[in-house]
């Protein structure tokens, strides 16, 4: 059975035993490639993946047939179970806990296309709101405590992953890196009296060599202290640390810079396999003491990582990178890029 | 010229700017296969690396000549400069730092040997002794925090990184993860008046599971909530922060758990890339109230992360950890390989 574990020095959270030996012996092996007729994510196709837990679809149809513009199933990874008791419990000097949640598979077109901005403004601002939905939903659920969305996207995977889709995992726990940040954006406000992450974005608007795009509500710039090459932070110019409150006009900002962002990393470098994560707040359960300046505190934004380097475990053994190229050349040839 | 910087929110710091963007972008494309009798780390080619820092060499031959058992040469990329004013400087909001420090490689052996785990046992302790010798000669410099020992190990890799080497960066600071567990250590110390990872150490030995070898002096196995499949912790049995201050026998036992563990990963992974870390304690300048009690809280230790998975920027944009395979399942497959 899975189970969620907490390192006792790092207090990183893994989720482990989400597969028996054999079924994990099977990963290793080659994958099978996957034709376009037999993407299980493509129109037609219904029937290969789980029921659908959500759809945006033509008013006529069902759920689990053609029709639709964007589909949520869960993922046939059991990484989560929904129901059972939340709640730690030690084994000697470690703790764990349930493995309570969700993870979701959002499929982003009923085509087999490759990369979300290939998709038309619209079609991505669908996506978008899709989001806000799923985060909406399981907001209802007393035990969960944050919802990641994320995407690994692999343009020139052959295997089913190659279908433009997201990631949703519904957590009993605020992440390590999300946690980091809420902290260091309490304490740069109970010092301040500002955000951290608007003063950011004032810094970025001064210096101008960082910053990929701007447009009336987004600015998408490379970080000053950027770990990876070409790695990009888009960020509302508005202050609002909820992702869900964005209105459907800002999304249709949001969705032009990042269709932009993700097309310049394409040109420029030719189409590299790249994450992004959002990091919006926490649901606000009354946990711990800083849930009622958070939404002064905190400011959503997306991180897009291109992998265009290996990422060793030299940095994750050492939490210090070596990131060879300038943030304001990265900037610059993205800006340049067509 | 390279930079240090800070990360506003993370409090990472990044060495960056060390490749122009012509060098960076030759970096990406297809790399020049090295031919045994052409690997600027064999033995007879010793002008081909620059001239070396420190060498155990027989009695009667000349630096940068043959003769040697272990080598230490600056790697070529120059990445830190030794010569310089320490200090922050600010950069709007932003922090910097000069990039003083090293960068050094530790050549293993002169033959062209991939794997550490296929040399002999004394020629281990001599590399491990090497180890011991340049964090010893690189505490004579004031500036510097910390020496980070790693290795990156290739054994499928056609190019001179396929010669069995370690790598040391000399820090004008602590690494991040060294500085989460010196803080964690410390709490827990405070809390229990005990070392955190000698109650790590009595918890293995009790539960046994995931423990993969044992010996007088050390104890290997796969942590409790390991974030990666087969990862691996070798620690010192008896209390000791200070990794200079193990003796040549306990070295031994030592080079013979890390020769056995690699060895097991080897064959139990085929031969997979791995990276290690070892993490010991930092220089004791007057920094930091800790640095006093420092020897009592903290326990030095070796990290060995096997590359099975690919790593994706959602562990790092997280902190989050999906490790599908239980590391009790992951230390029996180690401990019945051969």
């Amino acid at each position: 059975m899975p189970e969620l574990r907490k390192d006792l020095v790092t207090h990183k959270w893994v989720i482990t035993g989400t597969k028996t030996e054999e079924e994990f012996m099977q990963t290793l092996a080659p994958q099978e490639e996957v034709s376009n007729g037999m993407c299980f994510f493509c129109e037609g196709n219904e029937g290969k993946t789980l029921p659908e837990i959500y759809s945006l679809r033509k008013y006529d149809t069902k759920p689990n047939t053609k029709g639709w513009q964007v589909r949520v199933v869960p993922s046939k990874s059991a990484v989560f179970k929904i129901e059972g008791p939340e709640g730690k419990i030690g084994h000697g000097i470690y703790d764990l806990m349930n493995n309570i949640g969700a993870h979701e598979l959002i499929i982003e077109s009923p085509r087999h296309i490759k990369n979300i901005s290939e998709l038309p403004i619209e079609d991505i601002v669908r996506v978008l709101k899709v989001y806000q939905s799923r985060i909406n939903d399981l907001a209802n659920d007393d035990r969960l405590r944050y919802v990641l969305i994320f995407k690994n996207q692999r343009p020139k995977s052959p295997y089913r992953y190659g279908h433009t889709h997201s990631q949703l995992a519904a957590l009993p726990l605020i992440p390590k890196t999300v946690k980091e940040e809420l902290i260091s954006a309490r304490d740069y406000f109970s010092y301040k009296e500002r955000c951290l992450y608007c003063d950011v974005i004032r810094q970025e608007q001064k210096d101008k060599s960082r910053i990929v795009e701007e447009n009336s509500d987004y600015i998408s710039f490379v970080p000053f202290a950027a770990g990876f090459p070409f790695e990009i932070q888009i960020l509302p110019k508005s202050h609002n640390a909820d992702y869900r409150r964005e209105s459907e006009s800002s999304l249709k900002n949001f969705a032009q810079i990042l269709k932009l962002s993700l097309n310049k990393i394409s040109v420029a470098l030719n189409d590299p396999p790249l994450n992004y994560v959002l990091h919006t707040i926490p649901y606000l359960r009354p946990v711990l003491g800083y849930w009622e300046t958070i939404q002064k505190d905190f400011h959503w934004h997306l991180e897009i990582k291109p992998q265009i380097i290996e990422i060793t475990g030299f940095e994750l053994g050492s939490g210090f990178h070596i990131q060879p190229i300038l943030p304001e050349i990265c900037a610059k040839i993205l800006r340049e890029a067509k």
